[in-house]
């Protein structure tokens, strides 16, 4: 039995997709946290791989070792179109990665977070430190109240809206993903308002992205898919949907802001920026194949 | 028990990632193909979510419903810089998708194809036919011998060298990932050649495409890294090294060549071709800071 080297883990974390039947899974080394609130169950383990681990019913939200790229991603591309953003509402993004990233930008003077559960929030100051830690700056309020609700009371009110949601489910998708939700989106971004919506896939979730590409498309006067290598979520990428009312995201892009931007990012840049608006052929064609 | 539903897939593939202990699974309907060869096991399974999967050693190496992504871009990114490739040299790439690729182009005479396992070979012209059919062009000569071994004995021979290897192993990393193969590919490439090489990725193998990178710009007057989205290749990025004597692959690019394209491609265009040289700062880091 000296031979005998068998290490497999016995903690396994898997993430399935019933939908496909396919899945991933990972070590963990230590269940921190669970708990099964009014919304969802969270989890958040230790993984020797990608650090800490947060999921919101078996489906990895943020994990420590590659978050950077989302929260980039979904933050940078927007803030740098608007000439002047000041003020920042977040749909969802309860762990604070999308919030850090905003803080970034010293323009900005107030960031209102809407997160639907309260204990993602309280999770994540407790467990995700590196994550959260900008969930406590005087700038941000937080707000813990449906967001499709929350948007609809303001119009002319914000120079940036990121949709940093959960994906959607059956039917309409949640009230995230429907037209209603984007229009009031629309009304309650000011004249040079930008926005930006997390809009799923193109492998295995390609009719969402289509269907939410084509939703925010339809409500806005500009919409631009732009995608990302994202790992940390199946199967490695990622795509979000840039709108507004009236600036470009690459006509109207400054790469010389970016280059004297005086904080450090680890996936975004001037070049990565432009790029990422440059769709694979099927990627374009399963956004132009399905009319308004 | 009329109420039991349960539907969870009987068999599973599972791609296990030993060094992290992190992997990847899902359902498949019929195992096509199974055996051990002289170098390695190979196995073809039918799955519902991504059609046939061919695995080497238990490691993905193509399955029908994204193979063109990766296939695309080893192939188009080189074979469009050079002026005019006539002659080509594949090293690995068994299965035929590679081959496939490099016939849509018109001025390719010959294509030489440099396997280890002929099984490799066998199997794909057998169970996946969408991937290998090219495998039987007049044009293609298959030989089955080590490719380390093979190149070496060219010199100004080839206008395009592709290395469609599987991943490296310990120490070295196997023969085709050494400074003194990539020499060897130099020296068989004529002086307008092109290169390009499969360097692994830049999340769970940062260290392996970091040393091949490094490598092959030790080699060749011209090294440039670039990315595609590759959900067959877990964490669902790819990296691959365009390298040459002369031709620079974003200054000598000409995208009139690519939109007068006269074959349907599936990810590659004029546009992707460069974005795919848009790096992620913590990428370009990393093959920065890696001294020669």
């Amino acid at each position: 039995m000296a031979e005998n080297n068998y290490t497999f883990p016995h903690t396994i974390f898997t993430e399935y997709d019933k939908a496909h039947n396919v899945g991933v899974f990972t070590e963990t080394t230590n269940h921190i946290y669970t708990e099964q609130t009014e919304y969802q169950r969270i989890d958040i383990y230790e993984t020797p791989a990608f650090g800490k681990l947060f999921s919101l019913d078996g489906v990895i939200m943020t994990r420590d070792s590659d978050e950077f790229v989302y929260h980039e991603m979904i933050s940078h591309v927007p803030l740098f179109i608007h000439p002047n953003p000041k003020k920042v509402l977040i749909i969802g993004g309860g762990d604070g990665g999308t919030v850090r990233e905003v803080l970034k930008h010293d323009s900005v003077e107030k960031v209102v977070l809407c997160e639907l559960d309260k204990k993602v929030v309280e999770a994540a100051l407790k467990y995700l430190p590196n994550i959260s830690y900008e969930l406590k700056n005087p700038k941000v309020e937080l707000v813990y109240e449906d967001g499709s609700k929350f948007v609809s009371q303001f119009k002319y009110e914000f120079d940036v809206i990121l949709i940093d949601s959960t994906d959607p489910t059956e039917g309409e998708g949640g009230l995230l993903f429907t037209e209603k939700f984007y229009q009031n989106c629309f009304e309650a971004l000011n004249e040079n308002g930008v926005f930006s919506a997390q809009t799923e896939e193109p492998f295995l979730k390609k009719e969402w992205m289509v269907r939410a590409y084509r939703r925010i498309s339809n409500t806005f006067n500009i919409a631009r898919l732009y995608m990302g290598y994202v790992p940390q979520y199946m199967p490695g990428t990622w795509t979000w949907t840039f709108a507004s009312k009236n600036l470009d995201p690459i006509k109207d892009f400054d790469p010389e802001k970016v280059k004297e931007f005086n904080k450090e990012l680890k996936y975004y840049d001037e070049e990565v920026h432009v790029a990422s608006f440059s769709l694979p052929v099927f990627v374009k064609k399963l956004i132009s194949e399905f009319s308004k």
